[in-house]
């Protein structure tokens, strides 16, 4: 198949743009390079030494024989460029990752809150707009997140995507309905995912555009088969306060002698996925688009729910780190059940990568044979999802 | 109160920051005028002739010596004079209507499509991340609308944005939950209404943003007591395809000899309300915030519903004139049946002012009186909501 990957030099985009050219796919990688440019403003930057897109892009080529394409282009602010792309290389299937991905980035400020927003909105927006627009009947492939379930329902495993409900009609009869899962999200981030979940229910309902949207869970680990191939194609490693994930940063503070920073009680439930699983959910996507006519596809990307101070202890165990308990910056729940629905991805034939040690202590590996890499300065998240209370007047 | 009137030279804005300033409020309008210029993109013009907003305040104030501020600015795009103006202005009330408000006009190309998107989801955002921002504590009372509902439910009278919903748990027990009602917009203007929803339940929960969204029905009439008062106060009278709302236009159509043009079969049902009570239901919702703390109010702004043929068959009665069934550009169904709660506004005191002869008299002779001015290329409503089919190839 021809895969536009747009994101596709991203944490998630570059390993999946590896994976589907191993499986045979062509693969044309669409990027602006914002992940990059928030590493300079944050003066943050990956644990591992990642090389340009080109330089990746040669290695791959030299390496497998198979040539990954690049169009560098902003598909939220470049309509014009991605509508004429659309037309010229029609491809099969668009993997879109093409929006800011962190909940901390985007509560930073009200700059940070207004470029999320934006910038996710219009990019998808974009894309289904010029998708009509073209007339190019593609399969869109989107990356959602578990954190617009919110972790609402009481002892309801969360379905994938959608869900029964029944109420009272006037005659005090009841009705049943499938709906959109109510959402609740945590973070402005996670809004704009709820928002993109509007936006693909209308251009399915109205032009038929055939959408799968993924509601990953949080992704731990870096490395996949393709990325291990050569030190040059290794992928992002994110240990900073805004966009590194929780396991990965435990499993980098212990490589650096630096407590386990856990936020609150620890009590939060999150799904989990590893990059290896992410990537193959992603080509399984691809290769078992939805018929036309068929509403929004949703799978729920992920194979396992942790407590958090689980996840901690379990990495103390392994490294003798300490754990340290801070303040929760969200708005949340201090302890909430999570049990998640996985069903469609395990008929497709994955073969859940479950957390286990000899993954952590590869991922351990990596964070210690970098970690002369650390700027410990950014390992706390700076991120109030509230502003903080005026100080007291002293008297 | 100090009221910010965002959108104050429209349609529902003008005669909405009349009536606030008659009732004694402090009243100051934002507007870019966007609504003015799109009359100039489609060659179209209000039927009656409106003054410049400065004419307009001139007159007002010379009327009855209130004065009504104005400063023009961009909601969705000037961030900063938005915040710098809610900081020092500090209003107790933010009236938000600057949103691109027309559905047919949201389907007219990609460019319109991205046009509203970008505008609606901005403004609304920016207006949210400002008040956060600076840190003032107005009270934002939006104008959403009955079209984010779509119409769904079977034999369910419409709540006010909230439905208590049964599902089954883990254990085979029921659980009850209150949701956001589910939405089914069926435009992309209807569609950022909904996403507006969601900014909205966001920045409640986690800002505490005291927000009233009003969920309005299809406004017809075009006068209040205030616009009455001078020729030069009087309010816009929008007739063409994508502007015009299906009640007045059916009169103007009248009383230019054009047959009534009913989209479909006219089975459709639909929420309606008078000009004049929606700027009463807007100054009900200013005097009575939420308290803080209060999750985001949902008042349904309709009056009664109406099926358009039944619309149809009444201004011909009236007027004599013929019916024109034309194909339906909207991707519906022919026929919904819907009935709506509007308790909450009736409690706060609203008298409703419902469809009767001698008020449709009334803006039959407006439409009569500026029938001149009446550009009848315009009527048709040219937006299709899907791509027109391929022509069959000659055989």
């Amino acid at each position: 198949m021809k895969v536009l990957v747009l994101g596709g030099d991203g944490f998630c985009g570059w390993p999946t743009s590896l994976h589907l050219s191993q499986c045979g796919h062509e693969v044309l990688i669409v990027d602006n390079f914002a992940r990059r440019e928030a590493d300079v403003e944050l003066g943050a930057e990956s644990l591992t030494p990642i090389e340009t897109l080109d330089v990746r892009r040669a290695v791959w080529q030299e390496l497998t024989g198979r040539e990954i394409g690049f169009e560098r282009l902003d598909v939220a602010a470049d309509y014009e460029a991605l509508a004429e792309l659309l037309a010229s290389y029609r491809p099969d299937t668009v993997v879109h990752f093409a929006e800011q991905r962190a909940a901390p980035y985007s509560m930073k400020s009200a700059w940070h809150k207004r470029y999320t927003v934006n910038n996710n909105i219009n990019a998808t927006h974009n894309l289904l707009a010029a998708l009509v627009d073209t007339g190019v009947d593609s399969h869109v492939v989107h990356l959602g997140t578990m954190g617009v379930y919110g972790y609402t329902a009481a002892g309801v495993t969360i379905p994938e995507g959608y869900l029964r409900v029944r109420m009272a009609n006037d005659d005090g009869e009841d009705v049943e309905q499938e709906i959109l899962y109510p959402t609740n999200p945590g973070s402005v981030y996670h809004m704009t995912k709820s928002q993109d979940q509007l936006l693909f229910a209308f251009y399915n309902r109205n032009d038929e555009v055939r959408v799968t949207d993924l509601h990953q869970g949080i992704v731990w680990g870096t490395q996949t088969p393709e990325t291990e191939r050569d030190e040059r194609l290794i992928n992002r490693f994110d240990y900073d306060g805004d966009y590194g994930t929780v396991l990965n940063r435990f499993l980098m503070e212990a490589a650096i002698g630096h407590p386990l920073t856990v936020h609150g009680t620890g009590g939060q439930t999150r799904a989990f996925i590893h990059i290896r699983d992410s990537v193959r959910c992603i080509q399984l996507a691809v290769e078992n688009p939805p018929e036309h006519g068929q509403r929004v596809r949703i799978f729920n990307q992920m194979t396992e729910t942790h407590r958090l101070i689980d996840l901690a202890q379990l990495v103390s165990r392994l490294t003798g780190a300490e754990i340290d308990f801070v303040e929760n910056p969200r708005v949340e729940a201090a302890e909430n059940d999570l049990r998640v629905h996985n069903r469609q991805f395990l008929e497709l034939g994955l073969n859940p990568t479950t957390l286990e040690e000899g993954l952590l202590r590869e991922i351990a590996d990596i964070a210690a044979r970098y970690a002369h890499r650390c700027d410990r300065d950014k390992i706390p998240c700076r991120s109030l999802w509230r502003r903080a209370a005026e100080p007291a007047t002293a008297t």
